[in-house]
């Protein structure tokens, strides 16, 4: 047994061992925990962040940013099955949540990047996203007067580095936490936060083996699992999952769990996006992960446990960017 | 002469008559009027355009909303030479500001919407931008719970209209006026608002002939006016401007003048977008519109002067969008 089947079984002992629980249990008998509320350590950090998250200079287009394809009006997604990018590449998997991605165990669906500060580059040199490259948006961002001020600010030098820049971004991501869901009312103990039904529906996502993967804070985010345990999954995406990081066969289709906070927000599901419902993603996770058929009783029970996982959306005013300058290099959309 | 150039002629009669006075008269006594601040008549209808703004589901690509080429954060505009449209189109034309855009006489360069309300339900339907129509824009707001709610509370009715869509966003471009440049603060009489370079530049550019056509509260907007009166304009644009809509060739290159509120923030310049920069739009105005060669002295201080006209930004709380029921129809953004 390897030591990642061990957890697995070891984690689906808990799941099992919680949910013989009573569900009016206090939170660290459950197997999912509150989210705690960010603690910003560093205000004039995160403020840069938010507004280089904003900012569609750091693509070739200068039409694309993060919060293109990491929408927070939209759940900190695109809400498409796969994003669009530059040239209106269609990518080829879909574009997880940025919100409470600051606990997940790494960042991408395959992990490939160890945290957000590694993730935040990735995107802005990749040619089917922002398609740019970190040498031009490091020569773009020290041409804005406004934004060499600020970097001047925090990091104590006006020099711009793409260090500081993905430092930034990942600060201000890390803020992007959901606290004061219906759910985590209830498992601090407003027992009428949640209705009966939704009461039930956990009794019965925790009973039929969800929490062995979707567990902790995030619901979710903290392993990665073989997408189809039982039955083999359809994909419409070429991803192979983690083994294009290990290079272990064993990791192939290996995926990332998601989080299952704010679930109701950020449709479709799956790394393929081809789940476009809950109750679609739901019927087809208990069939390929657990060899389980619900009800449409059941299936509607447990959505309606997942809908009361929506915290608290972002709450910050739109940033204002620093204009160009007459020096700043610009944007080409149609260049091949 | 036509009434237009009897106008014209006028306007700059006006114009060297203010341009005469002390650059210390009262705002009653200068072409250019301060920007008042916005009136909201109904926060509800307000919130509800909000959201509509930043809604990628108005699009059929799910990718694009009002705000993606004219960008809240970015002046109203999307810093582009021509916007890029649904699967990576190339527009015809400069995207115009939307900042104080309700101060225009009409809507779009040529003019062709009368006004906001009519302006807001052209983008969603153009095959080249949005690339949706009204009747499927429709189902979808028809199909997401919170919206229709808030239809029913704004318009006391939860059927959803294309008109009530185009009312809502309207009565929200109409919030997003820019009061308190420091020209404004200057113009009602605080004197230390402005440096002495910059009034120079302000009584340069009166002096010029410039507020023959950038006058009133918005600097421009309030008429058409030939694109190359002293000499002709080579466009890379194919737009022929306002005969598209009157069909009178005395109209043809004929565009509306800009706003030249926030201009530093507008960037690319001209309705082909082709002056990257402040002083060569100035440069360029000069020369073709008033057979002028400015000195870099004299460019120097009009821009100068220009900058002062950066006016408050919109100034909100990002909209959180209501999520999409199982029965929204979904985004098809790489269907032919």
């Amino acid at each position: 047994m390897t030591l990642k089947a061990a957890l697995l079984s070891l984690t689906v002992g808990l799941a099992v061992t919680f949910s013989s629980a009573s569900v009016m249990a206090k939170p660290a008998d459950e197997p999912i925990q509150p989210i705690q509320p960010a603690k910003v350590k560093n205000v004039g950090l995160v403020e840069l962040g938010k507004k280089l998250y904003f900012d569609t200079r750091l693509s070739k287009s200068g039409f694309i940013s993060c919060n293109s394809c990491h929408n927070l009006s939209m759940g900190g997604t695109d809400n498409l099955k796969t994003s669009i990018g530059h040239n209106w590449n269609k990518g080829p998997i879909n574009a997880p949540t940025v919100l409470n991605s600051s606990l997940n165990v790494a960042q991408f669906w395959d992990g490939r990047a160890k945290d957000l500060n590694a993730q935040a580059g990735g995107p802005i040199a990749n040619p089917g996203e922002m398609a740019s490259n970190h040498t031009l948006a490091v020569e773009v961002l020290q041409s804005i007067p406004g934004y060499v001020a600020e970097f001047k600010t925090v990091f104590g030098t006006e020099k711009v580095t793409i260090e500081e820049v993905t430092k930034a971004i990942a600060a201000f991501e890390e803020t992007l936490v959901t606290p004061n869901s219906r759910f985590d009312k209830w498992l601090k103990g407003d027992k009428k936060a949640l209705k009966a039904d939704e009461v039930a529906g956990y009794k019965l996502f925790k009973d039929s083996g969800c929490t062995a993967c979707h567990n902790g804070a995030a619901v979710g985010g903290n392993s990665f699992q073989k997408m189809g345990v039982v039955e083999a999954y359809q994909a419409t995406s070429p991803a192979e999952g983690r083994v294009g990081v290990t290079k272990d066969e064993a990791d192939r289709f290996n995926f990332k769990v998601p989080t299952l906070r704010n679930v109701e927000l950020t449709y479709p599901y799956f790394h393929d996006g081809e789940a476009a419902t809950l109750p679609q993603a739901v019927d087809t996770m208990g069939r390929i992960q657990l060899g389980k058929k619900f009800t449409p009783e059941e299936n509607t029970k447990i959505v309606a446990f997942l809908k009361t996982l929506t915290g608290d959306q972002p709450n910050f005013k739109l940033p204002i960017l620093p204009p160009s300058s007459d020096a700043t290099p610009r944007p080409t959309p149609f260049d091949k």
